[in-house]
């Protein structure tokens, strides 16, 4: 269930923009190549899908990013220079002219590689070579970089360890003149929202995301993020969620918690998960990035991705994530949980999130909703509207009426 | 519940001073602007409130540093120089004016800086630049620093790295030869009561305090702070106390266990409750900062700040912080804990907190108070006063008898 | 229990091999002095028991490795070249001529050195002599390094501290120009499985085994081995597999978990015990290194370690580890536990671990199974066969039939 | 209750002693200051105790060194120099000559500093001292250094760096020639199990000990020294046998785990506590330094200090630590564990401790005791001996009589 509010207390607001350089001031939207296709991928997969994103009107609605993932690189680098080659089968006209192609549809092209002398999928690793890919992505137009953490030698472990092999990657891509929008994938390693801020636009909280709502799997073994040595991968979308809870923090303009790539649409979650996986994913400013296959897509999925109501929520240009105020366990298993967050003029989301397999209904108060803004916002008189509810229109968010002190028995499915 | 007791046994006391700018013999005394007023200050915040501290008589019970907090500083340092400088709108008249006349009414100043590229606030850090900073400061006739923990690039994660950004500072600060207070803010990362007695007067132990008795926060998500990683903030009054218990035994004189500044006044909590924050603040030997309005406050909030009974404790030249000898859970939620403390003269201090929503009932037993000083001090008769109840004349500290072996059935509410 | 299932669906298979040695394109087998024969071998003890290996057909198994542990060392190395020096008492012809004859018999010879300044049996390690140390075994013809972590002088506690150590063998194994598998044998410090594939064939996980299915030992006293500080040693085989659940990911051609050496045959097991441990050192993709005493064997150690069928699952060309689905504590202790794996040509591997006291019966679904693959595997017909279980013909495989959905009331020891 | 077993098994042993001094091939014994005088010490504190040592018989039982802990130190070093200077007051005569005058008497003199820039008890430490510090000592005639850890400047956090710090000691003192046995007080940090085997003769494993059985502290507030960050002090001692269960395995010849000085004598415990404390600490092969007021003893403190059959399971040539083979919790609180260790001329020491209020009986499984040494051992007769009670001579080991299988009902205190 998610609920917008609307008031008249001013907002606070003193985020600063610690990147330098200008991007992602909301979280970035787009789609990617790896939740559905893997290595599976050529210059076709990759135009295909961004004229669908054009035929489906994505464009308009934020998702400018066509995002290139593992796979696309030759079997080495040039032996002369030492300059990444895409490969020539899957590319035959290579990366500059697929970059030129997007960028003649207006939608911007990214790239991936990975700090570590191999990528995930075995391809060659950027490490040492920071320089001379930071400089060919610039001439091959890119406009963002997923940066992944396979094969790191060992550089990891400690905060500045793992800071200086991403930084230097960052100042690559600075010393370019591009504006590069940079995406670290280490996967909350070290702790990336205590030190990754200054260095990089977005940085992934999390192992890699799998399609299924909440199932415990052992290859996503940790209970926190916070202090994880093996972030592995399987983790279900109501995991990311709880590694999340405490990081929201850490996030601000131009700097991200990613809770990596949408599942929406990939048919491992029912409609009312998908629901909940958007919903987060926007209220917690995480990058919507698309992960499934947008050449086809049915009804529902569209309907999801599609909701300007929720979009507006993530791309709130206060940038300030959604907490939790208190999570509960319920008998016979999960737990529901308060969420709310801050938006400019005056409106604030409250969410609430239900892992139990039954149906519950609950009172959400206002001295909690307001609990870091005072009493006279927890005693004041609220506008509440429903984003998931059309209103007469046709649009999403419905008027649910004026309440105060407290909105009894919400029924959260 | 805080009871004085007073007896007959000699003290042995030989902590080192291991600081080397013969400040805060006991732990330092003032008011700073951020839990307040945040970043919405100017020169007139400041002065408006140094005179309300000399209207209220603090200065005569210790409170005399000044403190101006995070967003003093303009968008930038001056770029020929790179020193620092103020915000020509708050400060028109500049930061070595305002220090002038903070001096021209007997008070000590403070300012503000962080061990990162940003302060958290977004402005302009002292890392990499704290030799011009100090130089700054000193010129500025600047007596105390508060160095906080924002955009630090990594350098966490062992000891021996954040040992060498902050005496980097601690450094610098000596080399002016001004002698400045120097209050590290690093938020309990790496453990600074084994490293930092011999660089700082006091460092941080946790994430920041709000104004709330003992509520549970996910964006203070640690449960110790003897290996947390991320400090956070949003921590209830209570649970910062639970963080300092095992603490006490790494302060000495000079050398202080800062549990953030008070929130005595600001609205969040009851009387009682401000009234155990201020007493355990006390015992605990915590720097005692005001973080309220002072020129605007209750008599209540009054009474509480100028218990010179309390304040005694805090000043106490032994500089021993309490212990707490056990903590029993009670039924339907919350604790009760017994806390003493020894003191010069022969004095001892026991307090009992009680996190329930009852009042409780307890035995104190002499054996688990003077349990580190043996048998005799355990079977003496033993003097009580009550530091919350007035005597005769009036002042704080009503004796409540002579008791022997234990004490029966004390009301904690 | 362990069953095989064989069905339609094309594997998706894209590791990396990230070695550059060649070596372990499958699990290493073979066997090894330690378990059985500790330090009281000799150029006899090995040779007897490479005769054993032939006499009782395993190379034609797959077992070529003989592998001499610790205690081949004189007391001291050569004091003019520094070179590594054997005992002259137990190997009066030297390394090179007991090479030889090794070679002779078309098997390979391993050899054994540790990381530190000592080897685990005191005599001189390998640390700041890696160069020497390599070209000697180079010249001896040793095809196989075992690297243990003993007396390493404080170098462990990162990744990167660790990955230096052993990476500094792995350089000098690799400029001899002679192919030597590299089994590293770190005890699972600071993460092997995250760092070491580009150094090393294979890496320890955990302390070292011993000869008991499930008992808890002080010895070994870490509950995962995430962040483990004392590995330790007197691991039981079950604890072991623990271990292991969340490392699968992590191992692939050329790079492997390794569970430490086999028990089957020393008498610490039942036979049902040693059937599970050879089972789940199989599927999980360790190395299969028997550390019985070979010259002497009984016909139900010999028939465990020959079984041809489940030894095909380890040597499986697409070097899947298998993974735990599900997890389910017993009434009475121990756990039910469902592992899948994936092989060639479309067929998967499916065990039920039971560490209870008592049999249980258990039903296994295949969307379980499956959970990985879609909904179409999950629904298909799949053929089982039952690895322990001989068919008409005298060999491993009994077809249990076709089943649809599911297994109803699969019984487990 | 503690027993000795004698039986007909070959022992293995195959420790090596890895450290280069020659030193504490047994654990060592003898007296230290601090327990009982803390800082209260001078030239005649020392002589006094050194003459009670000899006029009770000490040094023929083994306690053969006599150990100055802190606070024998002049305020500042000679400012000339640089070297290390004593108190003056406290010793007029100077070091040498004390150190002479206990050499006179036949025993070892020991000194104390710490691996930071102040000792513990503020006098001024030997970090960046350690080449003349050690060239000092030597030239007094120090046989013994206990080197503890206060303010060390954050070099702590990873084994490498604690490792450094403590073997820059080492080295001066290997390189003064004279043998001088290193006593390594990190209390634990980083783990030294791990790595201080090649540098020093025994190292601290958790915080300072107090005089109390097993009673809970805050200030000792880790619940294992695997990976502590505040090794506190005030740890009962029954905590620091739970703290050294898992630790013996890392001890041998010349390396042993030091469980803190001995309180038996102290007053805090019962004589029945005291025998435990004394048994266990022998059984672990800690070292052995008394730490009451020896020129003072009761005939009780006397009796258990002078045991000899416990004494030389503690001197055993084996040098093999006892283990934990079971931990029970009991109803009411506490629990029971079964300990056992190896010795020389097959003989094996059993130990069961009980921490519960009650006393409880228990059986002894023969197939427990020895479970590292196979059946045959497991099923042979036993003759056991109360090494508390005493024979018909008088001295300490009564025969129990003989044994197969288990031993029914022992009664434990």
């Amino acid at each position: 269930s998610l609920l917008l509010l609307s008031g008249v207390l001013s907002l606070l607001s003193s985020y600063a923009n610690a990147g330098n350089n200008g991007l992602a001031l909301t979280p970035q939207m787009g789609w990617n190549t790896w939740n559905h296709f893997g290595c599976d991928i050529s210059e076709a997969t990759i135009l295909n899908s961004a004229k669908a994103m054009i035929a489906n009107n994505l464009p308009q609605l934020g998702y400018n990013y066509v995002l290139m993932d593992d796979c696309w690189q030759a079997p080495a680098r040039d032996p002369t220079t030492g300059a990444p080659v895409a490969d020539p089968q899957k590319f035959p006209n290579g990366i500059k002219d697929l970059s030129d192609q997007i960028h003649n549809m207006s939608l911007k092209f990214g790239i991936y590689s990975s700090a570590g002398v191999y990528t995930c999928g075995g391809k060659f690793g950027s490490l040492g070579f920071e320089t001379i890919d930071a400089q060919t992505y610039a001439e091959w137009g890119v406009d963002y970089l997923k940066y992944d953490n396979c094969y790191n030698e060992g550089l990891a472990g400690t905060p500045r360890i793992s800071f200086e092999r991403y930084a230097n990657m960052s100042r690559a891509l600075n010393a370019t003149g591009r504006p590069i929008l940079y995406s670290m994938c280490n996967w909350g390693e070290d702790g990336p929202w205590n030190f990754a801020s200054t260095i990089a636009n977005s940085w992934r909280i999390s192992g890699d995301i799998y399609d299924n709502f909440d199932r415990y799997d052992d290859r996503c073994p940790c209970t926190s993020m916070l202090d994880c040595k093996l972030a592995g991968f399987h983790c279900a979308m109501a995991r990311i969620i709880d590694f999340a809870a405490p990081l929201g923090q850490k996030a601000h303009q131009g700097a991200w918690n990613d809770l990596d790539m949408l599942e929406v649409g990939n048919g491992g979650m029912t409609f009312d998960e998908y629901v909940t996986h958007f919903s987060f994913w926007s209220i917690l400013k995480s990058p919507l990035i698309l992960g499934n296959d947008i050449t086809n897509m049915t009804e529902e999925t569209l309907s999801i991705i599609t909701n300007k109501a929720v979009i507006a929520l993530n791309q709130d240009p206060a940038g300030s994530p959604a907490s939790r105020i208190w999570k509960v366990p319920l008998k016979g298993g999960g737990d529901i949980s308060l969420w709310t967050g801050s938006l400019v003029n005056s409106q604030w989301v409250i969410a609430v999130l239900n892992t139990s397999p039954k149906t519950v209904s609950w009172d959400i108060e206002f001295s909690d909703v307001f609990i870091d803004y005072g009493k006279s916002a927890q005693q004041d008189s609220w506008v509440l509207t429903d984003l998931w509810q059309k209103d007469d229109s046709g649009n999403w968010g419905k008027n649910l009426g004026t309440f105060k002190g407290k909105v009894k028995g919400v029924k959260v499915a």
